[in-house]
C-alpha cells in the first residue's frame, strides 16, 4: 500500500538469486495463474517426470524448433515477450501447415546466470499470450543454465480428424500454387530493427516490426484448407523460394511462379521499394501457408478463406525439385535473392 | 577396393561444408538405415513440418531434457557416441519413472560450424544403438548453428495401458522407500573422467565409467512397477536425498532414509573408500529408480524384479517436504554432499 517501493525492489534480480527450482516455480506460477497450465484432457502438468494426457484423436502431431541467441535473434532487436511469442508462434505454424491443432507445449529453456528474473517473466507473459490465443496448454519443460538464451519448444497436436493432412509431398502436377495473405514484412521488419533500413511511415514500421516480432500461425487457415481438399502445404519460415523447393523434392515434381502475382505486403512496398520482391521471394520468417491444390479444389478454397489467398503459379511435371521465375509471358526471370540455411559458410 | 585411401579422405570434414540440408540428409540417411525412423503406427517421420502416428493408447506421456555443452558434459570426458547414448537414455528415464512406454523420439541438435561430420556421426550411432534397444524411433527434430553443443530430446510414450502412473506425488505415510540396483557409480565415473580420481582396477573403472556415459534406463522396471501396484516413483538424476525431497513435497510427507542400507555401488566403495556414501546419496545421474509402496507391494516388487530391489527408508506424516537420514538406531546422521542444482552461485 506504500506509493514508494523500498529502493532495492528495483534492482535487477538475476536467476542466479532464485536458483533454478525457485525459477522453475516461479514460471510454473505465472502459467497456472494464467490458466495456460491446464486444459480438459490434461493428467498431469509441469512438476513431474513427464506431462500425461488423455486423447482421442486418431492421429498425433509433433513438432520441434529452436532458437538461439545471436543465431535466430538478438536481444538487441527482439525483445523479451516478442520472443516468447515467437519462439512458440513459429512451433504452432508447423502443426498449422499440416492442417491440425495444436494442443500442448513443452518449453526448454537455457538462460546465463546473469540473466534477470523481470525479463525471464516477460518471455513467459509473450509465450502465454500466444497460448491463450490457441487454446494451447504449456504442460512441462526443462531450465538450465547456458552461456546465452535459447529455447527449444515442443508442440503436440491432433490431426484433422477425418485423418487428412497437409504434407510436402502431396503436390501433384497440374495444381495451382498459392499463398495465404502477404510476403516480405517479416524481413524487412528484420532489417528495420537491426537499423540496416529506415522506414519513415510509422504505421508502416509497426506492421513490419509485428510481422517479423509477432508472426501469427495460420492455424485456422490449415484447418479450413485440409477441410476443403488441400493435401500439399508447408509454412514460409526459410522463404517462398526456398521452402516451395521443399514442396518440389518431396513431391517429385517442379514448379513455376509468376514473380508479378506474388503478394508482396504493402508496408514492405512502401518502405524497401526495389527490394521488396526479393525480400517476399526469399526472405522468410513470413509463417503464411504455402500450398497446391488442383484448380476446383482452389476456387473452393478461396471461398471458405477469411484471408487474402493469392495464385501465384503451377505445379510443373518438368524440372522436378526445381522452382522457375517467371514474367507475365512465361519468361524466366532473375530476382537477387539469398536463401537462409544453417552451417553453409 | 583400394587398400590405401586418398589423403583428402583422411581430413575432418566440418559440418559448415555439408550445409545443414546435407547435413540433415546425412541424420535422416543413417537413422532410416538404422531402422530407426520407423515404427508400425509411425505415418510421417523426419522431413515433413511435423511428424505424425496413430495411437489407440489412452493416455500419452511426454519429456523433454537439454543437454549443454560446458553445463552437462565437456567433450573431454564424453565421447560423441556416449552423449548421444545419454542424450536419449535420460529422456527414457522420465518416461520409465511414469511406468510407460518410450516410442518416439525428437532430437534438437545445435553445434558449431567447425564440428566435424564424423563426430556427429558417432553422436548419432549411440543415439540410434540406444533407441534400438528401446524399440524408439526417432521421427524428426531440428539441427542448427550455435557457439557450442546442445541437444535437447523429447520423448513420447504410452502410459500403462490400465492408465496407471508412476507419479511423483503418490506416495503415502507408512509406504516403504526403495531403490533399483545401486547408486553413487554415475558420479565416479565423472570424478574419474575429469580426472579428479584416479580407479586403479580395470574391472572397477569400467564400470564407473560406463555408470556416466551409457546409464541403462529402467524401463522394464517402471513397468513392473506400476503394474505391481506401486504408484509413486522418481528417477534419481539430480541424488537420492535431491530426488526423494521432490517425491516429499510433491506428495506432502516425510521421508527417513537409513544411511547404511543405501545400495553404494560395489565399484565406487572399492575406489572411492569414505567418500562412496556421500556420492551415493547426492552424485546423482544413476538413473535408478527410487519408488515408495506399502510393504505388501513391496514384497510383491522384490518378487518380480529382475534387478536388486533395495528397502532403505520409510515415509512419515511428520517432516513433510523434508529427507532425514539416520543410523541403525534411528538417530540422525549427517553426511556431506551438496546436490546438483542449476543457477545457484
Amino acid at each position: 500500500l506504500s506509493p514508494s517501493l523500498p529502493p532495492c525492489y528495483n534492482l535487477a534480480v538475476k536467476v542466479s538469486e532464485l536458483g533454478e527450482f525457485g525459477l522453475i516455480d516461479l514460471l510454473a506460477k505465472m502459467i497456472s495463474e494464467s490458466g495456460r497450465a491446464t486444459s480438459p484432457q490434461l493428467i498431469l502438468g509441469i512438476g513431474d517426470d513427464a506431462a500425461a494426457w488423455r486423447s482421442d484423436a486418431a492421429i498425433h502431431l509433433v513438432t520441434t524448433d529452436s532458437l538461439f541467441e545471436g543465431i535466430h535473434f538478438t536481444l538487441e532487436s527482439t525483445p523479451w515477450d516478442a520472443l516468447g511469442w515467437k519462439s512458440l508462434a513459429v512451433n504452432l505454424s508447423d502443426i498449422a501447415a499440416m492442417g491440425g491443432t495444436p494442443k500442448y507445449a513443452l518449453v526448454s529453456l537455457a538462460l546465463p546466470e546473469d540473466a534477470e528474473v523481470d525479463d525471464v517473466r516477460a518471455l513467459y507473459r509473450g509465450m502465454i499470450e500466444i497460448a491463450g490465443k490457441f487454446q494451447v496448454a504449456i504442460v512441462g519443460g526443462d531450465t538450465c543454465r547456458a552461456p546465452l538464451v535459447s529455447l527449444t519448444i515442443t508442440v503436440f497436436g491432433d490431426a484433422d480428424s477425418a485423418g487428412k493432412m497437409l504434407t510436402r509431398s502431396g503436390a501433384k502436377h497440374g495444381d495451382k500454387i498459392a499463398v495465404t495473405g502477404s510476403l516480405g514484412a517479416a524481413a524487412g521488419g528484420l532489417a528495420m530493427l537491426a537499423k540496416k533500413m529506415k522506414v519513415n511511415n510509422e504505421q508502416d514500421a509497426a506492421e513490419l516490426s509485428r510481422a517479423f516480432l509477432r508472426p501469427w500461425p495460420r492455424v485456422a487457415e490449415g484447418k479450413m484448407l485440409v477441410e476443403t481438399g488441400v493435401r500439399a502445404a508447408i509454412d514460409v519460415s526459410d522463404g517462398l523460394v526456398a521452402d516451395l523447393t521443399h514442396i518440389c523434392r518431396a513431391s517429385g515434381v517442379g514448379a513455376r511462379v509468376e514473380v508479378e502475382r506474388v503478394s508482396v505486403s504493402p508496408a514492405l512496398k512502401v518502405g524497401f521499394g526495389s527490394r521488396a520482391l526479393g525480400l517476399a521471394l526469399s526472405g522468410g520468417e513470413d509463417y503464411e501457408l504455402l500450398f497446391t491444390a488442383s484448380q476446383d479444389v482452389m476456387a473452393n478454397v478461396q471461398k471458405a478463406a477469411a484471408c487474402p489467398i493469392t495464385v501465384i503459379g503451377d505445379i510443373t511435371a518438368e524440372n522436378a525439385g526445381q522452382v522457375g521465375l517467371v514474367d507475365a509471358s512465361g519468361k524466366p526471370v532473375h530476382v537477387s535473392m539469398a536463401g537462409w540455411e544453417h552451417f553453409k559458410k
